[in-house]
């Protein structure tokens, strides 16, 4: 830290990404990605002849982009705003929507940037305890004066709330920004942006980085009524107006064209979860219902951290969290079917069942 | 606007990008690009394999790209800074070194961004008029308290500060942040970013837009001290931690790698540039010393607004800013030799000279 640094960001504790780490070829189940490449239209859309204009800016608007998910989602460009990655997203919505002395309301157990977007600007949180069962106590998010942020499905856990639970979230806080981010939803989930056109506080957020195979594109949107999307854009014409490149505006674009071909794959991905799944349970594992593209698992009588280390000293990546609730579990990424079936065959044996 | 916006942003104005019409094949020289494509060793690093990769998640601590502009300034990894266009960097540097309550002076005729920046993130600022010739006054920037950020050679005028200029301010300022904006640094400049060892408050800001041919990309870097760079590090990852794509990431490296291709290019467009001067001097148009990638220029008896909209009539596009001291101008980004012909033949007729 630098005697510069202003004191507001002193104390403050940056997120911290999965591990990347370089000493050895893993089964990368950590971060959430998925295990097929994009689709061939998204791989001839970046061509030598796009990457020669590189030496242009991009369009800022991100028109064509913009449209193309506009006709996806059967809405209009002005309801669709694009940044890099959803978290940048999430970072202009925390600003523009809470924003310093505001406050916000989201799950304890969830995407663990919230808390530190709240942290960055200032931002009055109250992070909700979910149940038991690791579900979110609706009742919970019916009372609030405050934004509220739920990710739907939740991580790590993977459980879902169904549209009529956000609606009636949404009908109990009219004055405040409700939003629901969708980052694992293409996973058998039912997408709430349709309720976009009912609901003016309604901000659905989604990414292209897990369904759509382009985590290494950073490529966010978001579905909102026309004003809310004009003052996400606001915020980024006031931080960085070219945040999305040449080439990523392609790719996107051709992701959007070729949806089929990732459908196909999110079914796959959506088939092998519950393979594993059933497999995990038949095995003695806990795991639950997840509706996203991992598993959250956990197994009696041995720590979840240790488990976590066995599986990475064999060669295998996934994610674990420290906080007392979950500390028992990992978070598994479901890659494909042979590389699920080396981690079960790995995890049977580190947990000796 | 929705009826969510955070009240600070509710009067603020973004910033306005160059204007990007579809309407026309016009020559483009209105926001300061390369009119020189990438290298070959750019072009070919973002190959068909590398975007098949895209479903996975980008290094975040950017670790090749770094080493490579290490090694090229003679620094160290921890010495560098990148993010997602200049643009991403400065908008974190406003927000670490000056911040909330905190203040800033910067020239007022300069980057108009920079205004954008302090009232984004509630910055009192002090914006310094230039001398009568479009000079810096230093005299204006040693006696503050408060964060400096200058543009050198500063835009749209093209002046710069001597390195000694600039080591004189960083002295009288030792307990803030003096930001040099280098966008412009490749075309003749003398770059401080060797004064970093030697002051800890020296932050220099440098993009891959103009000089690199990759305004399309969106990467920009900084040079400063580690301690400031691991400031600029925290903000990164509170806000989004996979701020560059993999591909930008790649075809920055090669850009690094291939530095002689970039800086012939550069030799190319000072020669370019000190052509069209000299014509436009012969016709009787004032015209700045422009160390940068642009003109500065004006001819008495005709509005800088006239002459911007006869070369959009004429197919030409360039950068005319309405602010009353600087509104006999235009800024005219150094194109190809031919262009540069072409626009000196219409800029002549429409001056009838």
């Amino acid at each position: 830290m630098s005697r510069f640094l202003h004191e507001r960001y002193r104390s403050m504790e940056a997120y911290t990404p999965g591990e990347q780490p370089q000493d050895m070829e893993y089964i990368k189940l950590n971060t959430n990605e998925s295990p097929y490449q994009p689709s061939p239209e998204v791989i001839a859309a970046v061509s030598h002849e796009e990457v020669e204009k590189l030496r242009l800016y991009p369009d800022p608007e991100c028109k064509e982009l913009r449209d193309a998910l506009a006709n996806r989602f059967g809405a209009k460009r002005e309801n669709i705003f694009v940044s890099n990655g959803s978290d940048d997203i999430l970072n202009f919505a925390f600003m523009a929507f809470a924003g310093l002395g505001g406050s916000v309301t989201f799950p304890e157990i969830s995407y663990g940037f919230y808390q530190v977007f709240a942290e960055l600007h200032g931002i009055n949180f109250r992070a909700v305890p979910l149940k038991q069962d690791f579900s979110i106590d609706i009742a919970e998010y019916t009372k609030n004066d405050s934004m509220v942020v739920i990710a739907n499905p939740n991580a790590p856990t993977g459980l879902m709330l169904s549209k009529d639970e956000v609606e009636t979230i949404l009908k109990s806080n009219p004055d405040h920004v409700v939003l629901i981010d969708e980052a694992y939803i293409d996973f058998g989930g039912t997408s709430c942006a349709s309720l976009v056109e009912r609901y003016d506080n309604l901000l659905v957020v989604q990414t292209f980085s897990k369904s759509r195979s382009l985590a290494g594109g950073r490529l966010g949107f978001a579905i909102a009524n026309s004003e809310m999307i004009k003052d996400l854009e606001k915020i980024k014409y006031s931080t960085n107006p070219y945040s999305i490149n040449r080439l990523t505006l392609l790719a996107g674009t051709a992701a959007i064209a070729s949806d089929g071909y990732f459908m196909d794959k999110c079914k796959e991905i959506v088939e092998t979860r519950e393979y594993t799944k059933e497999e995990l349970k038949k095995s003695g594992f806990t795991v639950t219902d997840s509706f996203a593209n991992f598993l959250f698992v956990k197994k009696d009588g041995i720590s979840g951290e240790e488990v976590y280390r066995k599986l990475r000293e064999n060669g295998i990546l996934v994610r674990h969290f420290t906080k007392e609730s979950i500390c028992d579990y990992n978070r598994v990424t479901v890659g494909t079917r042979e590389q699920m079936e080396t981690f079960l065959q790995v995890i049977r044996k580190i947990c000796e069942v």
